[in-house]
């Protein structure tokens, strides 16, 4: 089995051990599969060759023997299936699983994304204060309804998924966001998600690659 | 087959045609397969029992005899396995389906809402303005990017596929802005997706659902 990620050779600071294909690595870290990376500079990813495997410049990118594919959210479901310790074990539990994978990354993450990312890259315009209350308010109904669902549960969807790989990638967007322990159930599942070896690798593994490339 | 899928009741105007059980409407109409409509009152999309079957309290949730799921992107990954019309003919396509999906509703949707939403939702607050240009330089990042694997495809994945029909509901949102018609690529894209019997179907058949339940 070969298989390939891309990742960008290095990014700032303030990104490393949160790029996104930190979701990939997670994923083939619990499911034991060895892989390479394709490092990518940034005429790279914007270079014809690249946008034929992941047509927006993002990534992570992936292939194997049998597939090429892109988005991180269809990359850590590809891999479940290959992996007697991630794949859902009937298919209720796997539809619940895809269900969560896409609720993380349709209505969770782009609510996270609106709170916290305006003032990373648009510090000091005067729109981004405005915007803040109507974003947190919204990140706020997701929790609570988030934290409903984890009432009595240990993981998303039976057991530990990709579903939870990637609902706790998201959420770790709000760990520095007084929002957060307003939710202490949800806090306690990320909490869980993040103590699991797989993620240490993964993020060891990220920041190695960008220390290779670390800019002269 | 038993299908059940869950709507809203009724809906203000201003969003009927474009709720989100348009989807799983509109791959079934594709797929040939009869369905029923659960609809819910404000009150029910909140209560205890519709939580445990759609967490967030929104629609579509689905059912079948065999699998209860939500996420509209989830659910139409979930009927196209179903259909003969609409499965995915080999792995690689079926990856390719899977990656535009989750495409179109994590690296597309989130920013075509923030272009469309806030003036529709916040109309009048001074922020409005101020986050419009930056919300639209990321939707004609995205178009651009979109136009550019569209170039020599009808479809985004192989023949037509869910991933077209997420794509096009999203894309939708995008009809009175003028960074659409800036790609025509895009524009005669969504024009070809919209003219399918499919989607005429499942917009009628959502509009009906609302007549049927239109307030006194």
């Amino acid at each position: 089995m070969t298989i390939e990620i891309s990742t960008f050779a290095w990014v700032p600071p303030f990104a490393q051990g949160y790029v996104k294909d930190l979701r990939p690595r997670w994923a083939l870290a619990e499911a034991g599969l060895d892989y390479t990376v394709r490092t990518l500079t940034d005429e790279e990813a914007n270079g014809a060759a690249y946008r034929a495997w992941q047509p927006f410049g993002q990534v992570p990118a992936y292939r194997d023997e049998e597939v090429e594919l892109f988005e991180s959210g269809a990359i850590v479901l590809h891999i479940a299936r290959k992996s007697p310790r991630l794949a859902p074990r009937d298919p209720q539990e796997a539809a619940q699983v895809e269900a969560w994978v896409l609720a993380a990354l349709n209505s969770v993450e782009p609510k996270i994304d609106n709170l916290i990312l305006p003032p990373l890259f648009y510090a000091g315009e005067a729109w981004v204060e405005g915007a803040r209350p109507h974003a947190e308010r919204l990140v706020e109904f997701r929790l609570k309804s988030l934290s409903g669902w984890l009432d009595g549960r240990e993981w998303l969807a039976g057991r530990f998924s990709v579903a939870d790989i990637i609902m706790a990638t998201v959420l770790r967007g709000l760990e520095d966001e007084p929002v957060l322990a307003r939710h202490p159930r949800v806090a306690a599942y990320l909490e869980r998600c993040l103590a699991r070896p797989g993620f240490a690798a993964a993020h060891a593994a990220q920041l190695e690659t960008f220390a290779q490339h670390e800019p002269a």
